[in-house]
């Protein structure tokens, strides 16, 4: 394991310690919620985006983010960035912090620490070369994501499922799952969202179908009408998906990830398409425009 | 906050320092389980099964519980005991360890550190009386209990939209939140199963219902025919608990807790009834007579 540059509630702190409390509601309830960012040259893709969602997602929780939350997160990465991380991920994790393991909240006291922030910058995961280079294998999940689950739509650290959708995935040979929502449709990634091409249209699940409303997924959308492409968020049966031209996944940190095969099924050719690549040379030099040391 | 007697990884700690990497997955991805358990007497009811449900849980996470487990908690709650908490609230977590914050766990390595296993021991959380004295007012969820979700039926820590559900229904001035499955069925409450009566049977959802299998439940489940009552395990709807002559909710805490109303209607007779306190005593009897010291 390499250990990331760490900061606890504020303070840069020594990254192979212990720092949170067994008694953290992140730890004992999954009380809380994520960001995961990419920072190019130095710079965090559209911090001001992932910050707004956390904070729907805080209020959803009834968490209050600390003040100083925001102007920690550019400061740290300005550190990282001095200390050679400029190429990072940078992983923000908020909790309701220390409480009883009940799942009614202990009442917040004047002396009360209040929420346990953590924000872990480090290297980018090395993702295969065949992520991009051949495309990606997924597999329909067994299981089905919950649109209609309250948190449905905030990053709660509630990912359980999705570590046994990938773990499923993998054991059967592919690289990923998809997930289908409780009425049959697809949704997304365990995460990453969605798109596919059908003629011109970039085609991608609506967050009525427990998709989250993705950074990256935002940014293709807005990308595409300038790549000639229109953008359709709808309802997707399965069956549309297997007849697709190309697909792709979207994240912070995989970026534009081709799909080439679901369920042993090829997608198009089954190889790279061209419009995927345009999207990705497109995402590419969005992100190199935006992130400008 | 009162702090409770607490192991980590089998080491006894002191309660009110860190003992946990903020890399811990459990932290970053709810990568991992729990059982909540009661003693009595000193001695935990029916460990037993919940450590048979934990391992169930694990298999399904693909997390290798170690060896000293099952003996630690025995041998943890004598020291509880002679330390004076002999009735008391016992909290096991399981995270899979240390590791990175993607999806995909890291691969064991010869010198990996393992799963984390957090022991807490503490007095039993004091109910308000008007839990058992006038029955519990509950309220149906605006989300759903996933019955098809990957983790449905294992105790993971993925508890975000269970304190979301009882967050809602306590500003809604109910006490507790009941859960519909993705189909409409009744499922459970937050962190308790369901049972109503209906003539002289006891109804409560099955496990498909996206219902945990609650060892309280379980014992009330053998504990009914001794007290003249059938049980019957099936689908139920929503109308069927509007007009059930009694209901009550049990977990290894709340024990047997009368539910009086749902949704603003009284059930039965809106007071606690009396086939629910023949429950109650036969609860009790049941945890006094397993619970020699």
């Amino acid at each position: 394991l390499a250990f990331p540059l760490l900061w606890v509630n504020g303070h840069r702190v020594e990254p192979t310690l212990p720092h949170l409390s067994p008694l953290d509601r992140g730890f004992t309830l999954a009380d809380g919620l994520f960001e995961t960012m990419r920072a190019y040259r130095g710079v965090i893709f559209r911090l001001d985006q992932h910050l707004e969602r956390l904070a729907a997602g805080a209020r959803a929780l009834g968490i209050t983010l600390p003040s100083w939350l925001a102007a920690s997160v550019p400061e740290a990465m300005r550190i990282a960035h001095d200390a050679g991380s400029s190429e990072a991920s940078v992983r923000l994790t908020v909790s309701r912090g220390i409480g009883g393991t009940g799942v009614i909240p202990p009442a917040p006291v004047p002396d009360d620490a209040g929420p346990t922030v953590v924000l872990a910058i480090q290297a980018v995961p090395a993702f295969p070369e065949a992520i991009y280079a051949r495309g990606l294998a997924a597999r329909i999940a067994s299981g089905r994501r919950n649109e209609r689950g309250l948190a449905s739509g905030i990053k709660a650290l509630a990912y359980t499922e999705a570590i046994m959708a990938m773990a499923e995935a993998r054991a059967a040979g592919a690289d990923e799952a998809i997930w289908l929502d409780t009425e049959e449709h697809v949704a997304e990634a365990t995460s990453s969202n969605l798109f596919f091409l059908t003629e011109d249209t970039l085609v991608t699940p609506p967050v009525t179908c427990g998709v989250l409303p993705g950074i990256t997924r935002r940014a293709v959308m807005e990308l595409a009408p300038s790549l000639g492409l229109a953008v359709s968020e709808r309802i997707v049966e399965r069956a549309e998906l297997f007849g697709a031209r190309e697909a792709f996944l979207t994240s912070s940190l995989r970026e534009i990830a081709p799909l080439v095969r679901v369920d042993g099924r090829a997608i198009g050719a089954g190889t790279v398409g061209p419009v995927t690549r345009r999207i990705m040379q497109g995402y590419a030099a969005l992100t190199h425009r935006e992130c400008a040391p």
